[in-house]
């Protein structure tokens, strides 16, 4: 797993938690939604900003996605 | 102050107390060191991965060098 296919999932799974849609996510992040997709799924790297922008909107730190990103990507190196 | 120069402190903070010059982390991390520099300077935006190979080498979790991050941009603002 790549460290964008597992934040990819980290997001995604963080999206849902909150209800948000990728449509919602999209338009308060003032992304497109198909930029969301393709970060959800792993075929785009998120930067910095991108990191802070999704995790302020759902209301967690930037840092405790990296934190659960860090772990899958572990879990998935054991 | 950008994110990209909240990281770009942190990460020169950080480098110096490993006691890594700019050369020595930018040819572990298989980087420019001319790169180094600019995200130092808050000139370039790290992307997810940059942002775990630079902490890997450093010997810090990313999540970490991401706290201090948002720390440093939290203490600006207020």
């Amino acid at each position: 797993m790549t460290p964008a296919e597992a934040f990819g999932k980290v997001l995604k799974r963080e999206r849902h938690l909150k209800g948000f849609s990728q449509e919602k996510l999209a338009l308060i992040c003032e992304l497109d939604r198909t930029y969301i997709s393709l970060l959800e799924r792993g075929k785009r790297q998120p930067s910095l900003t991108t990191i802070l922008e999704v995790s302020a909107i759902l209301g967690i730190p930037a840092s405790e996605l990296i934190k659960l990103t860090e772990e899958l990507l572990n879990k998935k190196k054991g």
